[in-house]
């Protein structure tokens, strides 16, 4: 789609400094864009790539106008770009219906403005609702509900008695509803626990590639409103999110876990079983967070502590050799000083 | 299934405290459980939620018989607790036959008791033995084998001379077979190593969902029987794992090393290539292990040393900040000391 | 295939010790090669296993040449290990052509000397080049180019716009073009950033089982010529790789974050947003990278630091205990001098 600038400026709430005919066919980065397309800068940083940047159109907050392009000025240009994005690029209409090699169970309900790609599988008794879009190669079990306008990328795998909430993007090759890891010893042999409890994902979710969500042995996992789970997460059986969660790439909660609402939890980080992390914890990077967190707390390190106790630990840590040389001389000193008494 | 506490108790070899005729129905959490419900409770931490819970029953050791629910009584109420789940939640019969949508390859060897679910594709000369599922988009390479009564889950991939146990539950998203990361350094160039090797997954095996289990170069990589793997774990070319072996989520073992019996890696840990950890060793969690391990220890740490090692050491990593007050305060009394001296 | 030693000792350019005419069928490990296998015995550690190895014959160095067994003597046994792989193990020939059961889409352009296996769907207008094999299963998406010789093994998921190299591998469960982990927060809600960037895999690329390759928000994604990607490791959005760069499995790149040519990082490692790795920088195995890297450094730790400092202050780390008393022993003997002055 095509705007001129003033057009957006109106869409979005901003205003223009510069040409408001300025056309605008895209949106590209500083360094790609050329002179039909929008691009932006919101930090520092890429300064220099915006002043060299041969974008037709800045994006820009109300700081940093002092640019001899074309700006379209935003409080939150980073929000605005969301809905620019948006504007400039409107989602391809799919055109609903089942394809041909898809297969679909016994009592399966598929709304006339659904889609459901090739070779899709639907299991017997699931329902989906309004404008949802099931790519090629989803495998959904039985008993399942997916709600309106939830998209499945290819090669989804939704095992029985899951729900999915309205508005969710689940990408290729994640996992819905696998078992969680539960065995009993038992005279030296581990003794699977049938998980006959279900996974519940509430509205607007977005779970990124190949991340895993186990059900529950009883009861349910549930994933709150408006969470996003990135690529690669594990999320044990019985774990509960609050809303607004974010848990990045490749991080790992454990069993029954629960976290409040608006939790952060950063790359590669892992929380262990049977914890509480209440309303806004943070937990940085890498970290593994073994006791529970406070709600408002951010946590950082192995074992997690305190981020900023962690941040003043790792700083004398990278300073262990002067503080082992700072003991070695006052030993020396000591041991002079006994030297000269003795003597 | 529906039973009375007293059917259980036979059944399992417990003993009932309370009404023998209590109906039980289903088996859920103590926070959802209702009066048709049994429920368990093993775990003081969970006492208050046990006392409040409106379970028509409890599952307990007899360490806690001081409830005013209906008891079932039993030496390991977890291990119990397996057993009722199989009871009352009993697997629903499936079928046998190949879907119509299946694509059987030449010369494989489909069991008359077996299943092959939609879409699923059998590589030429494979054999899958009785009573084994291969759910829908299960895809299985030339010349496997697959065990009696094993269960492939939706998107299982089994590349190509891989032989699967009995009784084993491979999760969907799981690939077994790909190549190993082996190139060899050649003007500057990575070049690749043909794998020409398999992988063998023993008997009662269980693999989590998105789990990558690689062939070996040459020769095997090796899966000991009862061995359970969790979500998102790696097992690199070469590597063997004895019997009973837990890895638990995105845990990785590099290549070539091998783990004796009941060896278990906690989340998130890895273990670099070519060791050897003796039979019952421990793995704490998010620890990464560059050596090996003799039999019956437990490390922990990056790099991982025995645990209760790691423990002392991190307990006064979170001091150093003290240690380092300490070291100055000593420093300035020895300067004091010195100008004392010296006037 | 079956060979002469001495047919291969002429095809690498190797040199015979003992029988030229020993025959060799095939390549096993030390401990499972029987006599009429070649084996290859390259580091001092398997000198036991190689000794007591019933191999037929040997693949050595000029280092190595003291062993009973035929001889193969080559500059670099491991690079001709590579070499004799590919002779002695030669790929089946695949049929071309489009299974019955693939889904070919509109305007798709498949190559005759292409194979597009069972249930495979290719997207409108995607374009498959000469002796490209989609195995089963493989879902590629609308507008992709795949270049000729590569391999998509069974199950891979490309997203729409994508562009793949030429002889690339791709194993099953990678996921490429997916969304990146972007959000603007707005009053509370983490708006999503639709990613209208692209993916582009140059030629030579190996990629592991489960891994996930984001597209870019605006721009694209590349990974550079050459490059081996291993299991389940995470290539967040805008990421950009040199030529050459290894990823070893369950490593991580958050967005933005460039890589030059020739980086290795190691298993479990990750690496922040926005920063930068020089030419040849190498990541040690479970380090967290929160700072960009000049070219040619080693880094280790969490937070990543110069890796030999990092050696000595983990080494000092496993003293601190020691360290604890060392400090104690002064303030014990400061306070004795003191109370002796005083008294």
């Amino acid at each position: 789609m095509s705007y001129r600038l003033a057009e957006l400026a109106e869409k979005v709430g901003g205003e223009v400094r510069g040409d408001p005919d300025r056309q605008v066919d895209g949106i590209r980065g500083l360094e790609t864009a050329g002179p039909r397309d929008l691009s932006f800068f919101t930090h520092r940083r890429y300064r220099k790539a915006a002043i060299s940047s041969k974008a037709g159109a800045l994006l820009v907050s109300p700081q940093v106008v002092d640019m001899e392009h074309d700006l379209l000025v935003v409080p939150d240009p980073y929000y605005t770009l969301a809905e620019l994005l948006d504007l400039i690029y409107p989602q391809p209409s799919k055109p609903a219906g089942v394809h041909a090699t898809a297969v679909i169970g016994e009592g399966a309900v598929v709304d006339p403005s659904a889609s459901v790609g090739p070779c899709a599988v639907i299991g017997e008794r699931s329902r989906l609702a309004a404008e949802v879009e099931i790519r090629a190669h989803v495998v959904v079990g039985r008993d399942c509900e997916i709600g309106r306008e939830t998209v499945l990328f290819p090669g989804v795998v939704i095992y029985d008695d899951v729900e999915i909430g309205e508005r969710c993007r689940v990408h290729s090759g994640v996992v819905v509803g696998s078992d969680g890891f539960g065995y009993a010893q038992h005279e030296g042999v581990h003794v699977k626990l049938k998980h006959v409890g279900r996974v519940v994902v509430e509205d607007d979710v977005e779970i990124g590639a190949n991340s895993a969500i186990d059900r529950a042995l009883l009861d349910e996992t549930r994933i709150g409103a408006g969470s996003k789970v990135d690529n690669l997460v594990q999320i044990g059986h019985n774990v509960s999110l609050g809303c607004g969660c974010l848990l990045v790439s490749q991080s790992g909660i454990s069993g029954s876990t629960r976290l409040g609402d608006g939790v952060i939890v950063a790359g590669q980080s892992g929380l262990s079983g049977h914890l509480v992390l209440g309303d806004g914890v943070q937990v940085a990077a890498k970290s593994a967070v073994f006791k529970s967190v406070e709600a408002g707390k951010k946590v950082a390190g192995i074992p997690a502590t305190e981020a900023s106790s962690w941040l003043r630990q790792q700083a004398l840590v990278r300073r262990i050799v002067e503080l082992r040389r700072r003991i070695a001389t006052l030993e020396r000193s000591a041991e002079t000083r006994r030297q000269e008494i003795e003597s």
